[in-house]
């Protein structure tokens, strides 16, 4: 390439970069059961050619391809649920684990009332694991938003496998695609198809393989926790989420069976609920002060039942920010929890965006909306598309049609003069004439309401006139005149 | 004059219509007693010429003219206050009448406490001569914000005598000249002065007749109400006042006394202190959602000492509306008011500013608002500040400086490397390049909090490249690619 020549990145070998596939590639699902639960390896068989044709084509033109390959043998989830297809369509192994077994919870929690210990133990567990996905999985992982210390990370692995919601690899991953192609159909929650198939439906179902996506974990790759964790996830997980709560409600005070349903198995399905509420209720209520093109939201809600994750219009603007609030009062322990081990020594390289970038994302939003509710009003006739009238015309016809001229620009006020404020006698007096200084001070500097009030007069300009569309302009000026007095 | 010339307003002309110059002048300030209490005659002695020289050159050269007039001979008020010239400069009669009656007042209900009944009385007195001011001096007289039936003109007038404000011609005509002339040293009441001058002062001293102004109030002429009330102001005024309460209280439950203290004296007090409250505080304390150039201020605590008047940014804004909130929570008794007449007949032609208007000052206000702290803000050097590299130039530098191109603009990312929430490899692997498609949805379609940040590192343009400096609409227009999908 010549000196004089621009090299442009090549867009293919990026994708590579983006979704990993330039390095050997580390297993992302694993295999045998724990594959089936944390997805399927085909949903991630895609190639950095094929993310930049899609990125590169519109996704409709897309559709239409896959839809003739799946034309014969059509893949599952393209096919109607019908009785007989049912068991199909649903993926079994997640159905027990956040269907079924909570269900037996919740059912043996009425026969078996709890012990105020156990109760005790299930919510200081909730809140272990609870934070092991905010400010580990979440926060630490997929985001890097920090660096932690080996013993945090090792509460992270332990107890965040006892929330029952896959590996730190394969959750990372699925967050990380989703925070990349948001409010797409590779979206892995896409909170476009409702409510309930951002909650829980998209892990029930199976998933279509058209929509296989890839993100780069390498970085995982570098965190023995992580792999370990990974490897010997099944065991891991029944470890914490079952096999603690029962030997320590057992071994403590005799309630074994309590340490199952309420800090086993009740735990778990508050802790999974909480964590899904993320994908779908911060997708679906409250407001949006940074964006609001996409369905991430703000609600105080949903960070109340997710320690503190429901700013979640923030959160996807400022993804790597280890804060998800920013304001004092807004609800956000896992931040507080993040800075307190910072403090400790126990975390660092706490990552946020600047207080520029974060209040340039607010202006901008307000000003979207501002433009959006004054596209709503009468500013009167743009000046442009007004007809120009020769000055013989308006003299012509001023009289008769009530019309004045105030900054080049021809204004029909014969409805307003008796509306007039200032009087009926002086709108009648400029009749037919040139009011420019009059308007604008040298009788009285009108308010910015008569101005706005003028311009929705506006019939036509004067030819060769001196046309101030902005007759704002002229009573700014007179007032900084005022103002030295 | 020629069919082809524009005819301009004759300013003179205008103004002496403005300060009904032109039509036989009727008094505005009574003969006698009546006109020491409302002001002295040489404050309106002010002719078209004189308004219009003022209000064609600044006020700081009339300044100028003024003191050199008064070089010689100084006006009272020109002068040093000092201990043998201060009865010279308060208003004496004004001083008896808001000062001294009223401390007389204090002083014997500390030793004369009121009966219910009287208390009672003076209430409802106060309301008569509250709403009488507000409804009638203010909305119906001052700003012609709807007509009135006889007996509702009747009783403005009766009671509003009774609040010792002065005659509705006087108040009106000083009202208008604060609206025509808001924060200007022709506005009788001038908030620039502070607090104290614009609460009681501007009536305690005596005014310089340098700062002389007129209105037109040719209007009050055509209603005898309005003349009768000015001609036997001093009469009324007692009668309202003083001898109703007495009489009433006296007659009715024997105590002459606490009427005269109570619902006599007490209630003139509290009535004026309100209405003072309006020039004062109105102009003090708040918000400004219209207009922020103006010291005009809305607030609740305003409007509840004055039965509705405390949105007073909105009423300079829209002073012939004759609502001074429109929001429904908005505490605006006097609006209920006139509205309650309109719905028995007694009054008609309310007027309103169209919700468009309104609308279109709060937008506007907002606006300047969001400019202010835009303003504070870093977007990035604008493009056209930028100095121009040729290719070679870019060639040459990039990969030691650490530069990418993005829409033609060079900028220099170099710190930004680690922090880059897409990870490192992504951006080294750009570095030296032009990424614009890269960074605009072909690998990623980043957010406007990129696109902000992007536009912090712009450190040149490319000679004769593609600059688009608003990086965020390549990425609008992806969006809505995706949209159809
Ligand atoms: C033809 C278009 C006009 C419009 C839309 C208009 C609008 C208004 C409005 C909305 C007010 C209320 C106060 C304010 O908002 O500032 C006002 C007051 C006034 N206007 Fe106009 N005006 C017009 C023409 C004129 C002309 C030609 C003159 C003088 C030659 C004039 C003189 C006044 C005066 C003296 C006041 C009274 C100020 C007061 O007492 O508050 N207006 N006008
Ligand atoms: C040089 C200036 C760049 C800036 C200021 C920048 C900024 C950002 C920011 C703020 C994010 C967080 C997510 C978002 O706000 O959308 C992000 C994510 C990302 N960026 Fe960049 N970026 C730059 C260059 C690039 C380039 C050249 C590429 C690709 C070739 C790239 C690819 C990505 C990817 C893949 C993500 C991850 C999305 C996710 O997981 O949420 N970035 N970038
Ligand atoms: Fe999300
Ligand atoms: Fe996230
Ligand atoms: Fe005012
Ligand atoms: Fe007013």
């Amino acid at each position: 390439m010549s000196e004089e020549q621009l090299e442009v990145v090549d867009i293919t070998s990026l994708n590579a970069i983006a979704a990993g596939t330039n390095k050997k590639v580390p297993r992302i699902v694993a295999a045998g059961l724990g594959g089936k639960l944390m997805g399927t390896a085909d949903m991630v068989k895609v190639t950095a050619e094929e993310i930049t044709k899609d990125s590169m084509e519109s996704l409709a033109e897309k559709d239409a391809r896959e839809k003739a390959k799946y034309a014969n043998k059509k893949h599952i989830s393209e096919q109607p649920v019908t009785l007989s297809n049912f068991h199909q369509h649903v993926n079994w192994l997640n159905f027990i684990l956040v269907v079924a077994i909570p269900a037996f919870g919740v059912y043996h929690s009425i026969f078996h009332p709890p012990q105020i210990k156990t109760l005790a133990l299930a919510f200081v567990l909730y809140v272990f694991s609870g934070v092991s996905i905010t400010a580990g999985y979440h926060r630490l992982y997929s985001h890097k938003s920090y660096d932690a210390a080996l013993p945090v990370r090792l509460f992270f692995a332990f107890f965040g496998a006892g929330a029952i919601e896959g590996s730190i690899k394969w959750w990372g991953h699925s967050h990380r695609i989703h925070h990349r192609y948001t409010d797409t159909s590779r979206d892995p929650y896409d909170a476009r198809r409702g409510f309930w198939f951002s909650h829980m439906g998209w892990m029930l179902s199976k998933p279509n393989p058209k929509n296989r996506a890839r993100a780069d974990i390498s970085d995982f790759a570098a965190d023995w926790v992580v792999t370990f964790q990974h490897r010997h996830y099944l065991l891991i997980m029944i470890l914490a989420s079952f096999i603690t709560p029962v030997l320590v409600a057992g071994l403590g005070w005799g309630d074994y069976w309590g340490g199952f349903i309420y800090a086993g198995i009740l735990k778990c399905f508050f802790i999974q609920q909480a964590t899904f509420c993320v994908n779908s209720l911060a997708h679906w209520i409250g407001v949006q002060p940074f964006d609001d093109r996409r369905t991430p939201r703000d609600h105080v809600l949903t960070a109340f039942v997710t320690f503190g994750e429901g700013y979640h219009n923030f959160h996807h603007e400022f993804p790597s920010d280890y804060r998800n609030a920013i304001k004092w009062y807004q609800y956000d322990p896992t931040k507080i929890v993040i800075w307190g081990l910072s403090k400790l020594g126990l975390a660092w390289n706490l990552k946020t965006f600047s207080q520029n970038a974060i209040e340039q994302g607010l202006l901008q939003q307000q000003q979207k909306k501002l433009d959006r509710m004054k596209s709503k009003l009468n500013w009167g006739t743009p000046v442009e598309e007004l007809p120009v009238w020769t000055r013989h015309e308006f003299n012509e016809r001023a009289k008769k049609e009530g019309l004045i001229i105030i900054s080049g620009i021809i204004h029909n006020v014969k409805a307003f003069i008796k509306e007039h404020p200032g009087g009926q006698a002086l709108v009648r007096a400029s009749l037919g004439k040139d009011a420019t200084k009059a308007f604008n001070g040298a009788v009285y500097a009108h308010s910015n309401a008569a101005h706005n009030l003028l311009a929705t007069m506006r019939v036509a300009v004067v030819k060769d006139g001196d046309i101030i569309a902005d007759t704002f302009e002229l009573q700014e000026q007179m007032m900084a005149k005022e103002k030295q007095n």
